[in-house]
């Protein structure tokens, strides 16, 4: 920060904060000048929670979520459906779709996708426990939220075979028309899925 | 965040990076999941370095910098030059200054500009001290590095009027066409200040 820099203990949180996925130097920089100003409401609190839940949260032995507790909340709630489990490929998935409200099975999460280009191999991904998952007798049905791109539907594509002979229905989210979506905006295979996917009204 | 919501360890953590300015709810989320991943080397270093910078960094009761000791570093720098304050509105602009490896003398934050919409007053900023200092024998020149906003103009004239009699020159920074600029994108004012200002070659 030149001669008369910042006092070291700005200049590493700068550096730490700049790491964070979406925030580079400059955010870095507005961000320790607005934590130094609201010390005790923000800066200490954020200080603590993160020393925290480094130590507290951990993630859950049997799906990959992550939790204080293991097995996680998901996983011991009596109330989920046993039958279901929902693949996604990270935890962030999994809080999106529990922000949907609309699925009450359980979950595993996968770590990732396949990639040949970033070199994620299936070795890499926690897929040999989700076999050993489905083929539990209560299991039905595994349902796929992998992303609808090339690197997502490879790995699938792979799950489609990886669970093929463990009793279980694998089915995937379906694809068509996002809610507030405008014809006009959307590309050509999201229309042609959507045309072929259509319902009767 | 749902039934199965994430502990409050985790979302507390969301709450507070989400009051960070430049980030979101959905931006902390991805930032939160980033720090559980790196523990050792990102999230618990944060932790500790917040807490560490929250309790030792302080403002500096002479200039307004923002340091370990007070006076600050700047400040108590003997080779600094002791005949010229530049007045900037927040340490932000003292650290970008300082980046520019160009000035050498010191500095006075303010702490704010004055702002009719935002009711922010004379009295809201740290001006007296300024004029204190501005007093002094061997204070020769007050550089104002305020924004060339209106806010920015109107807190210039405003310094400048509460400066007339310290027996001090008052300057402000150049106005003109920035380093990379292309005329064609420049905005009116800027192209008329750069022509008015005009230097031989």
């Amino acid at each position: 920060m030149g001669r008369g820099e910042a006092p070291v203990e700005i200049t590493e949180i700068v550096r730490l904060l700049g790491r964070l996925p979406g925030f580079g130097r400059r955010s870095a920089r507005r961000a320790i000048l607005h934590l130094l100003k609201h010390r005790d409401g923000l800066m200490r609190p954020l200080g603590q929670a993160l020393l925290d839940a480094a130590d507290q949260v951990s993630t859950c032995s049997r799906c990959g979520n992550l939790d204080t507790e293991d097995p996680c909340g998901i996983c011991r709630d009596p109330e989920r459906d046993q039958r279901q489990i929902c693949v996604v490929k990270e935890v962030a998935d999994l809080w999106a779709l529990e922000r949907s409200a609309t699925y009450r099975g359980l979950y595993h999460v996968t770590g990732g996708l396949l990639s040949a280009l970033d070199g994620i191999g299936p070795d890499d991904l926690n897929i040999p426990m989700l076999c050993r998952r489905a083929e539990q007798p209560e299991v039905e049905e595994v349902i796929l939220a992998m992303d609808a791109t090339v690197d997502g539907q490879i790995t699938a594509h792979y799950l489609v075979e990886s669970l093929a002979g463990c009793g279980v229905t694998v089915t995937r989210l379906a694809r068509g028309v996002p809610v507030g979506g405008e014809l006009e905006y959307l590309d050509d295979g999201t229309l042609s899925q959507a045309l072929e996917a259509r319902r009767t009204m």
